[in-house]
This record gives C-alpha cells, structure tokens and sequence, in this order.
C-alpha cells in the first residue's frame, strides 16, 4: 500500500501538532520603535501576522537542510546547534525581518527559542528558530517578547493556517500541504507550510519550510528522506535566481501515528519519502506560482537526458532564462530562447537531437525537432500560452534520464516590487 | 611612450578601413516575403539599417572569440572555418535575424560571404559573417542578395556610423570607439563597434564587437591579445544572464600604420593590448549602459579578493542579481542583496570582513563594515543612487586581488521588450 491521498491543512493536519500566528507588529516597532501588538483573537486583525509558533505535544526526530549562501542569516546558525543531536519539539518564525548581517543577529534568534521555550516548559535547544524579510536591519526582540504569551495561549489545531499566513512576506496567498498514506497498515500524516516569494533561488533547500507528520521514523532516515526529497522539489525552483541567506526546510516527526516505527530502507521508507516529495513538490510549485509578481507557473519537463543532473541542469536553466520568463510573460511562443537557455548550460550532450514542445491546459504544440524549428500555428501558440500554467517538454534523444523544475514568468510586478521593497 | 588618445569614430577611424550600413528590410521580408529595399543615399531611410560591411583595402591578419553557448549560429560556424588561416579582408553583418536554430542556416551564412567577396573581388574565406535577431525563423537571404551592390558602392570612410546603426537590435544608441596610441614612434589606431543589449551575459565573447586596427601585428599575438582582453570587458558585463548563441567578437589588423612589426611580447604589444583593452572596456560599459530597458549602469569594483577568479565571481554575482537590480531601478540602498549575491558565488573567502559601500558622481557612502551594517542616511543614499552611473565598491579584505564588472537596472521596460520582442 503506498496510496498516497492529499488532505485539508497543513502542519497541524498530522495528530499531536498544534500552531499558532499573530500579528506582534515587527515592521511597525522597526519604523517607530512602538510595540503595537493585535488583538489575540485572531478576528480583525489589523496588520499582517507576522509570527507563527508550531508544537509538538510530544517530542520529536527532526531534521533540516539550509542555505548554502556564504551569507547566512543568525537563526541558521542557532537552529543548527538547536538540531545537532536531531531533536526538536517547537519552531518559532517571523517575518518582516531576516535577522541577518547584524552584529547581535544570533543573541536575538537565541532569545527568541528561550522565550518560547520558558513559555512552552520545554528546552531552549528544542526549539528550530527562522526569520524572513529585510536583511542588515536590526530585528527588534521587544514586539516578540510582547506577544510571545498571545502566541502560546492561542496554540490550536486550527491555528496551523494562522501560522502559515504568519510567515509569508510578498506571498500573495499562503501555501499549505497535507498528504495521508499507511505505513504497516496504520494512517499516518504529513502536513507542511512553505513561504517565498523572492530571492528564490534554493540551493539545498529554499526560504522556509516547515513540514511535520506523525509517523514514527529514526532520525538519520528522517534527515536522508528530507535531504533527498529537498534536491527534487525546492532545489528545482527559481524565482529570480537569487539564492537567500536564509533558506531552511526542516522536518519535525513525533510518531503519534503510532505506526511500526521506520529503522530502516525499505517498502515503509519508500512509502513516506513519496509522500514527503509529494508535500515537498506541491509547496514547491505553490512557491513557483506564487513568485514575486508572477502571472504565470512554469513547470520544465526534460526527459531523454543521459544523466539525471543533466536533465536538472537543463530545466533549471530554462526555469532561469529572464528572457524566456519575459517571453511567457507576454504569451510569445519565442522557443529560441529556450534553446539558447538549454545550450549555455554547462552540461554535455548532443544539442542537435533537441525536440521542443509548449503545453497548457488547452493542448501541446511541438516547437523544435532535432535542434531546429518547426512549423506552427502563432495564433495557437498565443492561446495555449494565455494559460496560467504552462509546461515546457523538452526531449534531449541523448538517454533516459528525466527531470522537473518550476519557475514563473518575469512581470512588471517583480520589478515593482523589488524596486520598493524596503519602503 | 603608451599614451592613449580617445578619438572620434569607429570601425573606419583606421587608416584603409571603409564600412557601410543599408536597410535591405530583412524584417519586412519575415513578415510579407516581399523585397523592399531603401534609398542607396543613406538619407531618408525609411525603415532601419540592417546590414552592415567592413572592408580592408589590403589584406588583414584576423582573429576572433566566440559564444561558449552551446547552441550556436550557423555564422559562428562559418567565420570559424574562414578564420582558420588568421587572415580576412571583410565583414558582413544583419540584424533582425539571428540565422540560429535553422537548418539552412550554414548554406544562407555561406552565400552571404560569397555575394560580398563576388562584388569586392576577394575569396570568399576572406569574409567574416555575423548575425544577430531572432532566433530559429529562417533567414531571408533575397534582401540581402538585392542590396549587396548598395551596400558595396556606398563604402566610404564615413560609413562606419552606418554599419555601427545596421547591427544593432534593441539597442537605443550606436556604440563606436577609437583610440590612437603609437608603436615606436609610429600613430597607430583601433576602431570598434558593437551592439547589445538582451541575452548579453558573454562567456569569451559578446554578442558583436567588430574592431579594427591599422596596426601591423602577427596573427598569433593578435588572437592573444583579443583573448585576453575579451576576459576584462565583454566577459565582465551581464544585462540579464543570457549567454547568446551568436556571441563573437573580431579583430582585423591590416598594418596601414606601417609601425615596426609586433611580432614578439614586449613593450609595443603591451602598449597594443592596453590600447585594445580601452576600446573592448568603454565598449563594454556602453552595452551594459544600454542594457535592454536599463535607465542605470553598474559598475561593481571589488578589492581585496584572494585571487583574480574571486574578484571577477563576486563582481559579476553583484551585477547579475535581479533583486540588486530591480532594487538600483528603485534607486533603494538595499546593501542586503549586494551580500547575499556575494555569498551565494562559489568563491572562497572570508564573507565577515567585507565592506560595501555606494558611490556616484555625487559623493561615497559606506553602507556594510565587516559583513554587517553600518549606519547611514536613506535620503543621502537616495540622492547618490539617483544618478545614472552607480558604483558598487567592494572590499573583501582577505587579499589583494581585483576585478571590475558592468551591469544594468533591471526595469518595466526590459519585462516589456521582451514580453513582446518578436511581435
């Protein structure tokens, strides 16, 4: 049995998770120095949530993986120490502040675990720590410290989607994920939370995502299923090409499921990595759509490739190319751009067995057989294209390995945002 | 004695160099299939140059760098096999059609040569062929063919201005240079034109700088020089990470100055190379400054690196990243992008001694010290970077090594030239 069902919610959807998001009003404190903190109902809140709290009722296997910026923002460094001996019970996260490139960066992050921990009754080195938004700004602790009491009495079940809404920062709709599947029989869950919506870039794993699920599984399986899950979903987006300072996707596993614990790679592993790429990829491609002003999803599929990295190379390129991002933006079927994208890339193979085709919902048109162009309808093209996802097949004829990456278009909106970000 | 004078002109500013650039409508004949050529005069053109010829009137020793893309122009091909020998007495060049991706494309790059050579009387391995536009659309060859006897008897010393207008695409202004410099006492010259201004992120060459000399040099010292200069310019600019399929970038050297020989390293072909160099740099800056809706040009000097490779990585990463360049359009001090696209190059070095500062004509701020921020005015900052020449000054403190990379802004007016290029 590895049937694998998708489900309402995100990372309270497993058994025994709690979470929470409120508005402490970081962006406001970082403007007037004022500690404005929202009504705690969660009804009526009058500016963005901007902190979220995820819980384990018992204690959990965790794992993660982060940036590889040389650039690394302070709460990386201490939830690394925090999961070295791959243990964790609580994540603490906020937006509106990256919390890096500031001299008191990693004392701030600290502050943040030990005050929810005092909160929570649990350790300080239980706790997984995350920021995002601006970076070299001094992140100011007090609106957190104001609200950490808010944060913890509020912990519900429903309070997962109170949690993903507290992480996004340009996000124009938050990105949760559930998936159930049976494990020896016995049901079991994996729900997860993802944010980006710029400096997408991921290299080894992308700006916040926090996935939990009640199976019972080791540690190093649980770390090697997230490591090998992260390279086929978050490392295959880009939004811009920038890769953050503070890419994290991290793992919390309790084992309410009460299903015969995971030891070992076999039938049950390969059950529960399917279903972690299955979270994995779905907040991935949410993250792709919802890229900074982007009005499209990209989704590019090689296959014929005679190595997998190959074929990631390839997809990734096109995914990246600016001007094919601008073509797709403006519905033109400029396939020469797709193959000069293909062609800079560093990997080897024979560019002249390249087919090309563009596919949405609407149809397929194959654009390019053995590296050269093919007749087409425009008027088609202009219609399949007019889509808002839209699939790029590229067959290389040089093997049999295949692989997929997301992006988006380039819009007027990223550059408008961008342009204005800190302001 | 290795002063160098800028002058005026280009490609004809040295001594037997004549060029010309008509409009032989190879854009209007893509659409209708019909011919339609413009008036020989060169005034009252109606519809813009778009092919343009060099010729020497005595033989040249040649050489030239091209795309490491590897899908390449079927022209590449062409100019390679004529090069071979490291001689060439002419140019032919067309915008509006980069002759790529077809699969007639090296029979239509040959029979341009051939038409050239036909009406100047030379071989037809004596002709360097170019172009540049759209890719993978058949190249219409009938325009050209009909205005071959034009564009031959309008060469003149006056013409390089034309051919400098015929190459260019989406370029908003004609990009020439020239240089006189002397060889043992002997004034010699090197003229230049190029074009840009999308899919320019150059790997050893860019997309079309044609340079000129009338400087008598051996073949092989010549093709070094070109080598090594290409690295500190065209190597050193990006628009938007595009590496084109039809990048190249040539040289001919026809020893009209009649100065003493270069034939071997040494003080005359350092004074060369540092005259070539100031032809390739300032044509360099002038693509990215008019890179494809660019209202601002990049320069990013670093300092301090362990070695030459770190400096060109951290130097190139600043000026490629979309998010920086969406932020310089925005005219934001946004200091955090510029060390997040240092840390995410694969260069080794020590990110927390890096210093950063901003600067334009109107004055210096230093906005990072020892990889965190330092404080400084918003409104100063906004002031400086409302300039249209903006420098990023990097010191990595970890060396003494040093590289120079141009960029541009990255704007509404790139998403919407190339939402809608090809229309």
């Amino acid at each position: 049995m590895d049937s694998i069902t998708i489900i309402e919610g995100g990372v309270t959807a497993p058994k025994g998770f709690l979470a929470n998001g409120v508005s402490c009003g970081i962006k406001h404190c970082m403007k007037t120095g004022e500690v404005l903190l929202s009504d705690s109902s969660g009804e009526g809140v009058p500016t963005k949530r901007d902190v979220a709290v995820i819980f384990s009722m018992q204690p959990c296997t965790a794992a993660a993986v982060y940036t590889q910026n040389k650039v690394k923002g302070a709460p990386i460094a201490v939830t690394k120490r925090h999961l070295a001996d791959g243990k964790a019970r609580a994540v603490i996260a906020n937006s509106g502040n990256a919390n890096t490139c500031n001299a008191d960066g990693e004392q701030k992050a600290l502050q943040m675990c030990t005050m929810l921990a005092r909160e929570l009754n649990i350790s300080a080195d239980e706790v997984i720590v995350a920021s995002t938004g601006v970076i070299g700004q001094t992140l100011p602790i007090e609106p957190i410290q104001a609200g950490i009491d808010m944060l913890v009495s509020g912990l519900s079940q429903s309070g997962g989607t109170y949690a993903a809404e507290a992480i996004m920062t340009t996000d124009t709709f938050k990105k949760e994920v559930a998936v159930t599947f049976e494990i020896g029989g016995v049901p079991c869950v994996i729900g997860g939370m993802s944010k980006g919506s710029g400096m997408i870039h991921p290299n080894m794993a992308t700006l916040l995502a926090f996935i939990t699920t009640d199976a019972n599984i080791n540690a190093s399986l649980l770390q090697q299923a997230l490591s090998d899950s992260v390279k086929l979903s978050y490392n295959m987006i880009s939004v811009d090409g920038d890769t953050s300072t503070n890419d994290m996707a991290c793992i919390l596993a309790n084992g309410a499921a009460n299903n015969p614990k995971i030891t070992e790679k076999g039938e049950d592993y390969n059950t529960f990595c399917k279903a972690l790429n299955e979270v994995n990829i779905r907040l991935a491609r949410l993250m792709a759509k919802d890229g900074e002003g982007a009005t499209k999803l990209l989704e590019c599929r090689v296959s014929g490739a005679p190595n997998e990295d190959t074929a990631k190379k390839v997809a990734k390129s096109v995914v990246c190319s600016s001007l094919f991002k601008a073509a797709m933006f403006g519905q033109d079927a400029n396939w020469g751009r797709i193959l000069c994208a293909i062609g800079y890339t560093d990997a080897q193979f024979n560019i002249d067995k390249t087919e090309v085709s563009l596919a949405s919902s609407v149809g397929t048109i194959k654009v390019c057989e053995s590296g050269a162009g093919v007749a087409f309808s425009e008027e088609e093209a202009k219609g399949l294209l007019a889509e808002d996802e839209i699939i790029i097949e590229i067959n290389l004829h040089d093997g049999k390995a295949s692989a997929t990456a997301w992006g988006c278009d380039l819009t007027y909106d990223y550059v408008k945002i961008n342009g204005d970000y800190r302001t």
